[in-house]
């Protein structure tokens, strides 16, 4: 079969490679349909991940069709379609049981990353009965691969985490893929002022279609912009969606007394804490892998179209045309590139 | 009447200044009978907080009797004998209105900071219904000065914000007088294992006595230790109760994932946050000042006798002492001092 295989810092190929096969009673099989693109992915790309080993099949988000399930699967059979999940998860671990699958002791974030991923024609999913969601037919294909990993972890770690209330005035740091699945589900929860800030003209003004009520660009001045918005106190939730020292420190700024700031940034250094300004101010601050335990959740309000997914899907590609996805997508701005979809058929 | 006044860094006497009057109709006068020097009274000192008036009158914990209420004050008559809460709140504004009283907009911590407090003879105390507390005959008046600041701060910041559940490992950093507060309040919450982290012997001797189940000092052997009681995930909740970058860092090296870091300590400068390791590890962070909020369910636990506040009380003098109280205080770990009462009358 055909995989886009990581063989270290900035050298990835797209090359032959054997089908996976069952080797735990709990493995499934998986036929990927479409597949796309991370932010995490192309940080390993980068070199973000010098630990991991060459030849590892890239990629955790998809759709796909079981193709042989171990003999203790029960719930899933040969032909359903399903979502993977970009979190691996074991089910009875101490912390799945917290639902703190991104901490499964024999799973959380592996696909990709610690085994052989999504990327390719064929995926080997270990505790399949945990670890995928059958596909209503309501849900269209591409928007089912934004559950895999870009809604949940838009809406757990931002949204869930930064505690987002009717009425609340919030900002979003960061309009790329995660910083958009933010702004759709923070919406669930009416807040009154969502304040999208980032650099790129072009996602600010999509942030303005999907919801935003205010979009700001960095500056020296965007401290007295956001209290002409939101009051000198600043927003209730600060959501960093970016994983820059620069964007952290914009969130420890803008936050008032008693707020949130939830970080969904994936960081390569250490940030600056002001704690000699915030010990005071009350704040919660929470940082974290996405647990994808609300993908039924966001399953239910897709498939009723309660969230527009699809405008987050900006290219396709073919699985052969890989290499050139990533190329794209490495541009990201530049190119106004979202997420792309990649065709396996 | 006699005062201990702030003059400016290093610079604090005992002197004779007017007997405070009404102002305003939420206003009470109180008749000080005994009260105490806190962690951020030397911090005041020592020149942490430069933009104070000189001339202030320091102090915000205290138990006192009402001399003279203003014409709206309807919770308490003269001859009342109170607890001084070191907050003050309005009632009436959004952050009192959330119970965040710490960002009163015409409170918070304003006695001994912003006007003239408690380390007195007399002490004007505005919005008096939402900022005293009348005492039962069954709490002694030393331990309910405990309850102005210390075993609030303890449990709200410390043990409320940091989520202490039944069966948790916790490590408390920092066995002072609000270590130890937040060692006490801990207990309520049935947490299995309570490791007190110092570097003064005589301090962890204490903490074993009134409830630590484990007691380390700092070392670079710290996390191996550590590991030895709780396994070598860590902590489900670490407590910061010092206020310097060392001890937020052991803080932030020994929580668990999914787990939690309040901090209680008064900071004076930035600390590194380590997020490039931290971000994936679906950590809460919490800080804040007390809203003391619980102090009414405090003042029911101690007058239960379900916490031994009273251990806290090391030193007694007299207002007339007051500069050798203070004395005393800077040099804490040498006196063997955490809480000095100082009678008034």
């Amino acid at each position: 079969m055909k995989a886009l295989v990581y063989h270290g810092d900035h050298n990835i190929a797209l090359e032959e490679k054997a089908k996976p096969v069952i080797e735990k009673t709990t493995d499934a099989i998986v036929k990927v349909v479409k597949t796309t693109i991370c932010g995490t992915d192309s940080g390993i790309y980068k070199g973000k991940n010098p630990y991991m080993r060459d030849g590892i099949t890239l990629g955790h988000e998809g759709v796909g069709i079981i193709e042989e399930v171990g003999d203790s699967v029960s719930q899933f059979k040969v032909g359903d379609k399903v979502i993977i999940s970009c979190i691996t998860s074991c089910g009875s671990c101490e912390y799945c049981k917290k639902q703190l699958y991104s901490h499964c002791k024999d799973g959380g974030w592996i696909l990709g990353h610690m085994i052989d991923g999504v990327q390719a024609e064929y995926v080997r999913i270990p505790h399949a009965d945990n670890s995928l969601y059958k596909i209503p037919d309501s849900i269209d294909d591409e928007v089912a691969v934004m559950i895999s990993d870009i809604l949940p972890t838009g809406h757990e770690i931002g949204v869930q985490y930064g505690e987002v209330k009717p009425g609340d005035a919030i900002a979003i740091v960061g309009a790329g893929p995660i910083g958009i699945s933010v702004l759709l589900t923070a919406q669930f929860y009416s807040p009154a002022i969502i304040v999208v800030i980032d650099l790129d003209e072009n996602r600010l003004e999509m942030a303005k279609q999907l919801g935003a009520t205010h979009t700001l660009k960095p500056s020296d001045n965007l401290q007295e912009e956001l209290a002409e918005i939101v009051g000198e106190e600043g927003v209730d939730v600060a959501i960093e969606a970016v994983g820059i020292p620069q964007t952290w420190d914009v969130c420890q700024k803008i936050v008032k007394p008693g707020g949130n700031i939830a970080n969904v940034g994936v960081h390569g250094k250490k940030v600056d804490f002001e704690i000699q300004d915030l010990w005071i101010k009350n704040l919660t601050i929470t940082t974290g892998l996405v647990n994808t335990n609300t993908i039924p959740m966001l399953m239910k309000a897709v498939s009723t179209n309660k969230l527009p997914v699809n405008k987050l899907i900006t290219h396709h590609f073919k699985l052969s045309e890989m290499e050139k996805a990533y190329e794209v997508f490495l541009n990201a701005s530049k190119e106004k590139a979202m997420k792309l979809i990649i065709d396996v058929d």
